[in-house]
């Protein structure tokens, strides 16, 4: 049912989750072996299930995170199906849910009476806002996380509109958080005998990730702005324009700049005051940025690179999603998966970066299963 | 030294990164209670340690992600300063490293070495591209990677510049599912008794954040772009425009559509064939965005929160960092530390979102170290 090899084999996660922070969780955790068991509601399943595109009538936004987890409808207020439930919770290892805060509680399964029945269980909640503090009852999507945390506030063009992380990075940011809060409470475990409590709050983990700006507000007291592609501390860290297109440098000390400089053929650049060390070309990014693309627009991007990469300067082209699906190194770390979809078509998905050992292998992938589908199987094993 | 009931209270990490991917690594592991042994070159350290802004000459960026680690400044190529390595890994849980892949290999610390005499040992390497593949000996930073990963494709203004995410998104990505990979080792270790290589490939993992893109492009075939601060494929997921500012609206399922045409006064517009599911609304955003805020502009952004917040449909303020940093919630989640830095100020960081049990408390937090600040103690308890 799952990867035989990987590194949480023999544990069970009961999966109440639904879009994607904690799918995105509960796929990480099947990814690397653990056998998830994901309760859908009855009738119309996960919400996400709805959501578009659409591959012969089922959901690629789905299939791309419930890989390899089962499916069985139940009806978490029926007192067959709760006996179900708990049923399975006996021989659980994790319980992770994303419900809006109080919900389980509201159905019955508290923290105190879960520790009590199930001594082992990691209890693991997502949540908007988490289980405490003043906006604990406050809906929310990655959306209104993105926006309320501050990411958005970095993110965009100098004096534009704040953007969106083109991802979901309010939820895949929680599901990676809880995926790591989970695997520490079974270490925990491991010595305790004892389950644990984790509670996320998608919020927190925006705050987390904002580690910098923060950082740097607290110094300096200059609020963070959207920069466009430059990097706040670190220069030149940009995007700059060739004679055809784009090219990005990151040079992030002093003898990587020196060889970016010499590369160019301009190395009296390394020795010039205002680009002599990090804090001073930071202060003149401006200056630097006009040297480097006054330079760079003499010849193509792809000259560009060939020289940068012979004298090992950190550099790079501007990939869109087709670029990535179609290259060879992404390929040879096997970063694209194929899970079957509808009645026979294959969707082509992102891959497990968590590699580790020899004999495991990420490419071993079941598809997201239908909603109910495993219940016959499931009923023979947990049913009354 | 380290958070006495943290969950990984009782691992030994050493850890030989520098930057941002592999030390916020070892920051989470040391939040959780690991013990943290820091190696840097001797004489300059950490290369962040020379990036801005800096309180009384310390590095702020630096402050913030090294809390709760000891340092000590070794030349691995020196002999007696290897031996003491060498000691420390006989009773270490973990290594890790971000050089460029085949650096540690040059030392001499290749895996099978290590693995034969260390066998319980964990040995995760972070790098741009992996230990594998035919990128493996580039280089790279979160610059790079944010571009040629994908992830700049999709941020940004529709028809404008990609824009880069406002945090270090590649690093800190990389970042945390190294923690994953290692914690998933030494969970498998706890049955096999034997250690693992982890292998994290700054670009796989944002490969790997990119799961939506990828799965919307291979169902549709559709380059997926920036979309300023829309949803892909849920509507409405955006920042509308109010009579005084801006409120974020996400909106997942029919059931809450309506309650949000409701709230607005509306309720016709849920039974609108444009609007009455989320494939539909999707189709028809800019219809509905227009319809939107022709209503939003009517009042201001507070009365607005106030509304939607009575009608339990999830919303949003646009925040800065300064609003993160003066807000109730934020602080009753524990979500800001202040760690020491310079001679006698603090520095207010971001704190750990994984909140775990009662007795726990993240906010036991030792400052950064200085570099070789640890010397002398680590030295008695593994020099010669």
């Amino acid at each position: 049912m799952t990867p035989p090899n990987g590194p949480l084999h023999g544990i069970t996660v009961v999966d109440l989750t639904r879009v994607l922070a904690g799918p995105y969780c509960t796929m990480m955790l099947a990814d690397l072996g653990a056998r998830v068991i994901k309760i859908e509601n009855p009738g119309r399943g996960d919400d996400s299930r709805q959501v578009g595109p659409f591959v012969d009538g089922e959901s690629a936004y789905f299939a791309s995170v419930n890989r390899n987890k089962s499916s069985i409808a139940l009806d978490l207020k029926d007192a067959s199906d709760r006996a179900v439930l708990e049923r399975m919770l006996e021989g659980a290892d994790v319980l992770v849910e994303n419900f809006r805060a109080g919900v389980m509680d509201k159905l019955g399964y508290t923290w105190e009476m879960l520790r009590a029945r199930y001594p082992r269980l990691v209890y693991a909640s997502i949540s908007g806002f988490g289980q405490t503090g003043p906006y604990r009852n406050r809906p929310a999507y990655d959306m209104v996380v993105q926006a309320m945390g501050g990411l958005m506030s970095v993110t965009g063009e100098p004096d534009g509109n704040p953007a969106r992380v083109g991802v979901s990075i309010g939820d895949i940011g929680a599901g990676l958080y809880a995926t790591i809060g989970i695997q520490a409470a079974l270490l925990r475990r491991a010595g305790t005998g004892l389950g644990e409590r984790v509670d996320i709050s998608m919020l927190d983990c925006q705050v987390a990730l904002l580690e910098n700006p923060i950082a740097r507000f607290s110094a300096t007291g200059n609020v963070p702005k959207p920069l466009g592609t430059r990097h706040p501390s670190i220069t030149p860290f940009d995007m700059f324009a060739t004679q055809d297109g784009f090219v990005v440098i990151a040079v992030g000390n002093d003898a990587l700049f020196e060889r970016l400089c010499g590369a160019l053929g301009r190395p009296e650049w390394a020795d010039d005051p205002r680009f002599a060390s990090v804090p001073a070309r930071n202060e003149h990014h401006a200056d630097l940025k006009q040297c480097l693309e006054a330079r760079l627009r003499d010849a193509p991007t792809a000259e560009w690179e060939a020289i940068l990469e012979a004298a090992g300067v950190p550099h790079g082209p501007l990939n869109g999603v087709p670029q990535i699906m179609d290259n060879a190194h992404v390929e040879a770390r096997q970063m694209l998966l194929d899970v079957g979809i509808g009645a026979d078509k294959s969707l082509r998905v992102a891959g497990n970066p968590i590699k580790m050992g020899d004999a495991w292998q990420t490419g071993a992938v079941r598809p997201a299963p239908r909603l109910d589908q495993d219940r016959e199987a499931l009923l023979g094993e947990f049913g009354a």
